[in-house]
């Protein structure tokens, strides 16, 4: 596989950063993942979005290099992928000093893909069935430290939370944790929105809450109002989950993805998720 | 200079980490930093002792190098230093999958130093002067979110801290920060443990908030105990700290740094600050 790193393709083997770079030494550094579909990069423009936000939000407003679609483009040419997963990072690169930030930056900027299987209507999902999540101990991080607009290279809450899903024996035994606030409402998962159906309507977290605002979150609310499914966003307490007739997560790579297993709790996919899967799988469809 | 990645001295510009290494991507990598001086590593066990707790709080309690010591000191020899800093992280290295922590780990190990100032008696301190702080808005993580204990690459909530201390100029206008926590608490500074003086008690945060055990802050209550200096610790609110005769910050770099100014608030560097520092100045002596 090609990767690009600061304006170069480069042979992944090959794709390094010094290990004085910030990104690597602080995690200081905004990223996106989003998917190609058939050769189009979808919801280019809510993810550039979200990467400027992020990079605003870190005191780097002009980091993000003019050409930056062109090098994700390029990067699927040279590596032939039309389907893929693509991930951007822009890291605050190498500065003098320790910690504070300074406000000159030589960013670095690392694009990688990998290839994924065709999506659509007539495609394979990323995933083998329903996914099984856990309710996990770890808190979601709290908006006064760490706001949740931020998509950055610290991802330790999440893998905290990724680890409680380990057993004594090492095997993983759920595909996602779903993870509280630190007032204990229902957050979402480490890399994935939680929804739930009850009674035919929709719910999700509410952003009041320390949630990422997910593309494809917003996706879903936008299907879930062309097909005329009543929505509730809110703050809901875990138990609502387990009372939910149907849960799925839902972000950039996994699409629309069914829980079948909430802790030792078996769900069914239900009609509200088909639906929406169905709908998904229709715009989708219209780029091959 | 000469760093050290994965058992090899090599030149710092070619001294890197792959974009696909965990440590990069998600911070997933546990650190010290500490001090040499004279040629000995200050504290070695007690700073080796706390990698250790890190990499087992993630997951990986089996990637500490046997020889960690012996490449610290093969770094500083490389590099003919005798006074140094130095920064050793432990990364969970490239793992197939995702998010989700694999258990089997080959981890990615580094170390950084860099060149400081003789200390102790005849030394010079590695700071011009006292210390400016400001309280700033951003909160310390949550310890629900994130345990205080973790000392990893995952640095966005001090980076959020240090970016309050930088005007609409450009120019940084305090050394550190001094955080809460979420509840309002004194907690500590980016990177260093805060302690004030009030009618000649030492006072610093007790470990029952999310601040980390700091090997400086140990020494520190010790050498208070040694010169019969009356200490408490408990939960604070920032008041106490604008109504104190004293405050300074440690950490392993800047040893007792006096904090000269509170946001517009001057302070005196006063007796039992200067006691401590003259008796860490002494404790470091000892190592010429």
């Amino acid at each position: 596989m090609q990767y690009h790193v600061n304006g170069e393709l480069v042979p992944e083997a090959e794709a390094t950063v010094s290990v004085d770079d910030r990104g690597f030494q602080y995690g200081d550094a905004g990223f996106e993942t989003l998917r190609a579909y058939g050769g189009t990069l979808f919801k280019w423009a809510e993810h550039l979005d979200r990467l400027q936000n992020t990079c605003e939000l870190l005191g780097m407003p002009d980091v993000i290099p003019g050409d930056l679609r062109e090098r994700v483009e390029a990067t699927l040419d040279a590596n032939d992928l039309a389907d893929a997963y693509v991930r951007m990072s822009i890291t605050r690169g190498r500065q003098p000093g320790a910690l504070t930030p300074q406000p000159e930056v030589d960013p670095t900027v690392v694009i990688i893909v990998k290839e994924l299987p065709r999506a659509g209507v007539h495609g394979t999902p990323r995933w083998d069935g329903p996914a099984t999540v856990q309710l996990v101990e770890t808190r979601r991080n709290h908006p006064d430290a760490i706001p949740p607009g931020l998509k950055t290279h610290n991802y330790l809450n999440g893998i905290l939370a990724r680890l409680e899903l380990r057993a004594a024996d090492g095997t993983i035994e759920a595909d996602d944790g779903i993870m509280l606030d630190t007032e204990g409402y229902v957050a979402e998962g480490t890399t994935a929105n939680v929804f739930f159906v009850e009674d035919g309507v929709l719910h999700t977290p509410s952003l009041d809450g320390p949630i990422l605002a997910g593309v494809t979150r917003d996706v879903v609310l936008e299907l879930a109002a062309d097909l005329d499914i009543p929505v509730e966003t809110g703050r809901y307490r875990p138990e609502r989950l387990r009372e939910a007739d149907e849960l799925f997560l839902t972000n950039t790579t996994g699409e629309v993805w069914p829980i079948g297993k909430l802790d030792d709790q078996p769900f069914e996919v239900g009609p509200v998720t088909e639906r929406l899967q169905a709908a998904y799988d229709e715009l989708v469809e219209a780029f091959y």
